[in-house]
């Protein structure tokens, strides 16, 4: 089978964490430890996330007083694929698999008049009071939002329209490779009408990068990871229980936390539309198991029977 | 023809420039308008240097006050990976390349024996005065250098063995794209007993990497770009005049200064003592002439008529 798989970049550096390079190495293990067996079976193609790392180079660009001005967030995200990849791929090796594992550096097309430019909501680097979260806004002119209790920056967020190296991919693919790609959604460009690409300060959605390229390689199966184990009914009430299932019409008029949950129902709910095959939503740790649908939450193509 | 070039990190950033991204691109768009004829015509390989970006990242990770310790020199070298394939590979798209343009993450083997990893040679980051230089080895644990007038840091910088990504590359060479790869020398690793990939605190030299990959993919001729147009005679005398030629015996008698002209002779000596092929020391803006003779110093296969 031919898999997807997106990888959340908070399985790499945990909220709260020290965002130390040897603390996000044993998470790294960890999940080239549960994706090894997939590799080895599979031909397997990992898009991860980036949230805390490409925040973490951010602040640490805006902080450089040797810099006219920070770097923007398409080389922080190019840089984030570089560090991740190469982490992902050498652990994926000490992990055990025996075939090519490479990365590859990867731009993500997105639409110039995508309304998300207007609107940030994409969460990125640490979480904050909500005084320093407004007093850092002021000084760096970020966007700031809350998360939950606390408070992070925001990055616009524009749709995925496609990845710039996907032919490549798919050669890697075919020639037996596990391939980690799209890394933090792909570094965002714009198309000019001369075909000319041009970086944009934006961070793409990997959920979304990953459902597209799972589209464009017509995969097998869309697997969505994170760090809880399925999608909740009734999430945040005394009632919530699992949902081992959800039909498209479900996933597509479902209503789900933005910025969480959202993206990775959306992503499926996009990869089972398009392809008439299964998307899963689940945990890094249950990855073998989510495939036979012994784990998470699987948006089921028309016409399955339960 | 099949061409590895040597693209020098301080063709990208130079030397008492402002280190922002944007000077960057320029100089990028530069070196990507003097390599695109080659990438139109040839199967181009790409190894670029990565000396003044690899230092900046390490200033602002020393300076990351959220961090228990600085991010260590293989994963920073990942991350110039990312951000330089990035911008090169953009670029080569937008100079008009006609073909797939793809910037691979790379780690390259060597030896942990290596006596480099007990004497740092290796200059990386800004030039500061010696008094200051002093006093930042002193801060950071680094060791610093002479580098000309000015004083560096300087980390291991051990021989590289072989690329781990070295059948991959020639997958992608062979598929017709151009390819961006050994960045910064690549991220330096050892093998373990078991075969186990461990990241090292080195940075490799990227001259060496282009000429062992050169060799590996037996390349028709390998490209050492760099800021002057020849080796000269004479150097830094009243009397220095450039060298259109070297023998082999020439090139791997003489001596060169080491951390500049040095490794590239040497590269250039290496690739032709194990080929028989041509390799040609020049500047980025003759890339075309250096193939045919018209430019540069070729270091010329035993036998070759003057």
């Amino acid at each position: 089978m031919r898999i997807v798989v997106a990888l959340g970049g908070n399985a790499l550096l945990r909220r709260g964490e020290q965002p130390d390079a040897d603390v996000q190495l044993v998470h790294v293990e960890a999940a080239a430890a549960a994706l090894a067996p997939l590799a080895r079976e599979h031909d397997l193609v990992v898009c991860h996330g980036n949230g805390p790392q490409v925040g973490l180079l951010a602040l640490e660009s805006d902080a450089d007083r040797s810099l006219t001005r920070a770097y923007p967030l398409d080389a922080l995200v190019a840089q984030t694929q570089g560090m991740i990849g190469y982490w992902l791929t050498q652990a994926l090796v000490n992990a055990g698999v025996d075939r090519p594992v490479v990365a590859l550096v990867t731009q993500v097309v997105v639409d110039e008049d995508d309304p998300a430019f207007r609107a940030p909501t994409k969460f990125i680097g640490p979480v904050y009071e909500q005084a320093q979260a407004h007093q850092l806004a002021g000084a760096h002119g970020w966007t700031v939002a809350p998360d939950g209790p606390h408070w992070r920056r925001v990055v616009p967020s524009p749709l995925p329209v496609r990845l710039v190296e996907q032919a490549t991919v798919e050669q890697l693919v075919r020639g037996g490779a596990t391939v980690v790609c799209g890394g933090g959604g792909g570094a965002p460009v714009t198309v000019g009408p001369t075909g000319r690409l041009q970086g944009r300060e934006a961070v793409v959605d990997k959920d979304l990068t990953a459902a597209l390229l799972a589209v464009a390689l017509r995969a097998d199966h869309l697997l969505v990871l994170t760090d809880v184990a399925a999608v909740m009914e009734g999430f945040g009430t005394p009632s919530a229980r699992p949902l081992p299932t959800l039909t498209l019409e479900q996933a597509e008029g479902g209503t789900y936390p933005a910025g969480s949950m959202g993206p990775k129902v959306a992503a499926c709910a996009q990869f089972v539309r398009a392809t008439g095959r299964p998307a899963t939503i689940g945990a890094l740790s249950d990855a073998a198991a989510l495939l036979t649908g012994l784990a998470g939450t699987t948006v089921q193509p028309p016409g399955t029977r339960s």
